[in-house]
This record gives structure tokens, sequence and C-alpha cells, in this order.
């Protein structure tokens, strides 16, 4: 009898782990670390655990998720489950974030997990979600604490995306994409991750010297032009948290981000990726907005969902974010389809309905929410990315007295 | 190449998960689920969520803990870590309780996971904890809703009650005494329990008819006068609930018990059975009782650890609760040592250092602190049950004006 090897590279994961802890989070020394995860990816949760009491962790708390608890709640809940939140956790993680707890979230849930569930359900559940987990999102998107996404290959995730290979090749294939994607696959993954940094504020720093009044996109199904907020700002890489510590809070990203006005975009876009929400696909988006707002709707997939998604609060349908990425990233340059936010928005360039990023401000840290709004930022419940990046898609900027510059062409930075 | 046999019977593990919904939690429609659990006990975690929402459960939520995570603390986290317990995780789960969430316990981590660890700061950790548990704690201890705690045969623990097994025959050993003891390997699991619940009301009701001022324990090593508080009242199996839910708080369970006066312990008394706390074992307990606190201590394991857990507060050094078992209760008959007190304490007369249970009192349920304190109650932010029970060991029962009568007679019911 012969052991089938461990498809994922143990040293490679414990690199990544590494990278999460001193990259992603830079963990102060006695902070304490709230994560959370699928069951499925504990080999993860235990690396991290073990760096982060190396690099001087208080105390690591892990809040698992498991997707048969989801389902079985699908398969034998009544109808009146479905408004529910776990509102008593996040108000503790609330408690936790106040505390200056950092935050870790290791993303690999099947992409498709509730595909087969009750549009109906699905929605109402993800909305009394997301209210419930309100307080402990606005000091995670406030950059009140240090955070962090990385991701696990988990095997539903990874027979999505490689169909036609058995479930150990598969998730060898995707471990892989996720180590080269999350720059952990080099010798000194700490240093790449400098240099990565450093070429995002290159263009961060571009981005706000010009200081653009707005965005025109253009390519086939698309002619759309996103008003960029007042005194908004580029940001990419690392940031700082108002803990004055610095995270990477996406591992991997590729992305630079502003915060666009919520009341000036106009026209149509059309989606380039499928997006997966909350275990659900949703494809060939067709959107057109109007004053901001998102007023016409079309998908070929999961056009009820993100319609009932959509209609969570009065900024659902209002853009909260603005992110550009080359066509030519690695992400991108793989080939792969991953059926997750977390890669797919990094392969492409993309918009995100719902809470804009307080720190997309000049001086965001210092700003209160009414200031946000007042500078067109948009709130809500939801914060949703999706791709509307290809290598057909022409970028340019508009400056405030109407001239205009080229930013991307054909996909890459111009 | 043939595939083990899964030496957990699947049927009797769902018949344990329905036993825990419907007799242990009697859960209302509606109401939420709080669950705790190792991370191995998730085959049982699942049974009993689809049960819970069968029978109309709001929202389940299961938080895990993960042996591998916790030792990973022992082996490389630094000196202050161990001074800080998840305050916010349970803050959370007394905001959960308030709102009439009910609480299910799932017990079965290994008895000796911590035992090669440095003690102080297992004790320091064991403190932090229980502090930060307290306010979650209270809602418990207090009935404030109904809770249950059941037992899954972790591979752990079965190796160590048979440890010239191989981990597959001991976990199918474990399993099968489990169920005997949880009274779900008969036809009509429900209707046992009915059964059973009402022989143990003949006893507390009995033992509430004479209204003891005392109870006085001889045998080997043991000459113990234990006064029960004023006003105390005699419990057992089914119990109500402050939210009107008649619940079973412990499956199994053989004991009835109340509350001894913290002020009016005295004598000499020494453990029959090994006590695993936290992850410690702690053997041979002889202690001594000076006006109600415990103020001599010998074991011939653990006693290091004990002696700290009882530095906890003021509380610690004092009696919470009086139990009786029968010699041949069911789980004693077995002839199994189980190091886990859910059980062990069923198979013998134990007593519990620390925090008291209101509802031990008549009318306890609308009792403040203050007057349960008053009446000889027990306040801590611990409690921790050890044997003292055994064949040799003779119970009188004595009256206000001095007189006595027998209680148990060599271990028995007298």
């Amino acid at each position: 009898m012969t052991t089938p090897a461990n498809p994922i590279d143990p040293v490679k994961l414990d690199k990544l782990a590494q990278v999460a802890i001193k990259v992603g989070l830079q963990l102060a020394e006695g902070q304490d670390l709230l994560m959370t995860a699928p069951m499925s990816a504990a080999p993860l949760v235990r690396r991290i655990t073990e760096h982060a009491y190396k690099a001087g962790a208080g105390l690591v708390t892990t809040i698992y998720s498991d997707e048969e608890a989801t389902l079985a709640r699908y398969k034998y809940a009544n109808d009146k489950s479905f408004d529910k939140g776990a509102g008593w956790l996040y108000s503790g993680m609330a408690e936790a974030f106040k505390a200056n707890t950092a935050r870790l979230a290791i993303s690999g849930d099947n992409p498709m997990m509730l595909s087969g569930q009750d549009p109906d359900k699905v929605s109402r559940a993800n909305r009394a979600n997301s209210a419930a987990y309100k307080p402990a999102l606005q000091l995670i998107t406030g950059f009140d604490i240090n955070w962090n996404i990385v991701s696990y290959p988990n095997a539903a995730w990874a027979k999505l995306m490689f169909p036609n290979d058995s479930e150990e090749v598969a998730v060898g294939k995707l471990a892989d994409a996720i180590f080269k994607a999350s720059r952990v696959d080099v010798d000194d993954p700490i240093a790449a991750w400098k240099e990565h940094n450093a070429n995002l504020k290159q263009r961060w720093t571009w981005l706000n010297g010009k200081n653009f009044a707005s965005l025109k996109y253009s390519g086939p199904g698309t002619d759309l032009t996103i008003g960029l907020a007042d005194g908004h700002r580029w940001k990419g890489g690392a940031s700082e948290a108002k803990n004055g510590i610095t995270c990477n809070p996406n591992i991997p990203t590729e992305e630079v981000f502003t915060t666009p006005h919520r009341l000036r975009v106009e026209g149509t876009v059309s989606s380039t990726k499928p997006l997966s929400h909350n275990g659900t696909l949703i494809e060939d988006i067709q959107a057109r907005f109007e004053g901001g707002k998102l007023v016409e709707l079309k998908a070929s997939k999961g056009q009820d969902i993100f319609n009932r998604v959509l209609d969570t609060d009065e900024g659902a349908r209002r853009l909260g974010e603005v992110a550009l990425v080359p066509h030519s990233s690695p992400i991108s340059a793989s080939g792969l389809l991953f059926y997750n936010t977390l890669y797919d928005e990094n392969a492409s360039s993309h918009i995100a309905m719902g809470q804009c990023y307080a720190d997309c401000f000049v001086g965001g840290k210092e700003l209160t929410q009414e200031q946000i709004f007042a500078q067109g930022g948009n709130t809500s419940n939801i914060h949703i990315d999706w791709m509307i990046g290809s290598d057909k898609i022409d970028i340019d900027g508009i400056h405030a007295d109407g001239s205009s510059e080229p930013v991307m062409r054909k996909g890459e930075w111009a």
C-alpha cells in the first residue's frame, strides 16, 4: 500500500503562514489575533497560529465555519431562520478590534456551496448576516486595526477550477497557484513583497499626482464614466492602519484603488469574469448607472440573487471602490479563473458595490462618517467587488477642466 | 485494500444528537443555539446541528477549539500570553444568553493535553480564562437559559482509557460506553430519560423532605462534615431554567446535588478517583477543611496545579456543590475510569470547589447574589468537581437538632 503524497507543499504552506503574519498583518508583539477560517483550512490555521506566537502574539483565537453546518441550515431550518445573524459573535469581534486585536481571514470556501439553494433564503441570510456583521466590518474597512486575508486550497474550490483532475491533483495545482500569486514560491518572500509594494506605490503616487476628476472606461459592452470622490486618495499594497501598524490587507494583491463619488457614475458596463458571492456564481453582468446608481441589471446566471443583494440598503446600488489592475498581472497571466474574488479581482480592473474605504481619502483617518459622505463616499452593509477589466478595455483619466489623458490601453498601463 | 469500519455506530451517534436536542436542551422553536466543541467532535456537532434545525432552531453557531492551537501557545508564546483570556468572545456569549440563546458543550478533549506543560503557565492561563468566562458562566450556572453537556469519543481520550487497544478499537469501546451511559443504546432513549428523571426526582424529593442541616462522611481517609446552605434545595436530572424550559444539563447524569454552606465544612476527605482538570491529571487528593475553607492539600500528582487553581480567588477554596451518586450507578458499574469529570462525577459521590448553583436554593431563581451569599452560597470564578465516593463510604444526614439517620451505607442508598 502506498500513501499518496500531500499535494500541498508543506514548506511553501509554512512560508505563506509567515508572510500572513510578517507582511499581511505585521503582527505586533503582545497583540491578540482573531482568525476566521473554514474548518478544512485547519492546516494553514495551525501554521499561522505557530508563527503568530513566535512573533509574540498575546492570544490567538480562531472562529471556524463549517460548510456542512451551513448546508444543514438550508436543508432543515424553518423559514424564519434565514432572517437571523450571529450578532452576539460580531459584537464580540468588534469589542476585540476596539481592544486592538488584529484580524486575519482565511478564504477558500466552496464558491458553489449555495448554488443549489433557494435564492430567497440565500439573499435573506446574507442580508441578516451583513447587518449583524456591520459593527465589526466598519472597524475593518476603517482600518482601525491591521488586517489580512489569505487563502487555503480547499478541495471543492480546487475541483471547480480543475474539474478534469483528481481531487489530489486539483488541490496541488490550486496550492501552487496560490503560492505563486502570494509570492511565497521564491527564496525570500518578505523581500519580494517589499519590492512589490514599492512598485504599487509608484503607480498610486502617479495617480494621486494626476488627481483625476473621473475615469472613462471604453470597450465591448462598456461605456462608463466613474467620477472620483472629492479629496480621494489612491492606495495599493501596504496600508497603515489607525493603530500605527502597516499591513498588507490582501494577499495576493495587484490593485491600486480609490473611492468613486457615489452620485457621479454614468453609463453601461459589462463584467469580464464571473463573480462568486457567498457561494453563488453571478455571470455576464450588464449594468447601467445613472446619477451614481445602478438602475438596470442583467446577468446570465445569479441575476435574481445579485438584485436581492443590491436591495440590501440604499448604498448597495452605488459604488464604494474603483480599482485598476493591468491585464498582464501575474494572476491574470496564469490564465486561471479562480471563482474567488480575492484572486479574480487581482487579475482584472474592478469596481465594488457598497461601502467605501475611509482611508481612500486625503486625511481619511481623521474624517468623520459625515465628512466622508459629503465628499462623495458611499455607505452600505455590503462591499462586493466585480470584474470589469480585460485586454479590450481602454481607460482615460479626465481632469477637472475636461482635458483627458490615457491611463490604460488594451488593459495595460498607458 | 479494505477500509476500516467506522468504530462509532452512526445510528447511536444520531440518537445521542437527538437526545442532546430533545432531552438535554429541549430546544424551543425559534431558539438560537450556541455550541462549543473540540474540532475532532465535528461529526457529532453536525448531527446535533441537523437535529437542532429540524426542531425549529433559529441560528446554530459552533465555536470550535483545537488542541494543536492550544499546544502551539504553550510551545511558542511569550510569557505574557498566559495572562490573557478571550474576553471579547465570552462577552459575546453572555450577550447571546441574555437574548435566550441555548448553550450546548461537547466534551471530549484529551484529558492529558497539558500534562507536559509548565504548571505556572497552565494555572495562569486557566485563571485568565476563568476570569474572562465569568460573565457567560454566571448565566449558565444561574440557569438563565437551557444548557447541556454531552460527550464525543475523541481518539486521545479513548487511548488514555484503553491504552492496550488500537486507536480504532479504543474509540469504539469509548463510544459504546458513552452511548450506554447516555442511555441512547435503547430503542426509545427519550422514554428512558423520562423514567430516569422520575427516579432521580424520587431521591431529591426524599432529601428535600428531610431538610438535613449537614452530611457526615466516614470512610478510609475521610471524616468530613458538610453543612448545607440555609434554604438549600436538592436537585437532579431535569431542571427548569429561568426561560421556562426544562433541560437536562448533563448527559449522562446520575447525581442528586445541592449547595453546601461555604463556612460550615469541617474535617478531612480523600479523593476516590483521579480528577482531570483542563488537560491536567490530579490524583490522590487529601484535603482538610476548617470553617468551610480548604486549608491543607496533598496530591500524589498535580498538587501544584490544583493549589494554584485554588488560589484563583477567595471562593476557590470553599465548596459550591455537594452531590450524591450510588456506587452501583451504571457508570460506576462499567468499572471504567473515564478521566473526564462529566463521567467520573456520575460514578461517585463528589464535591465541587467554587461557584454554587443559584437554583439549588428554595426560590433560587428569584434570589439575588447577596441573598444567596447570606444563606451560605459560595461565589468564585471556578467550579471544579472532585470525587469522594466509593463502596467504602458511609454518609449520615444530621438534622438541625443533632439527631442523625443513614443516607448511604457502603456507597449505596441506605
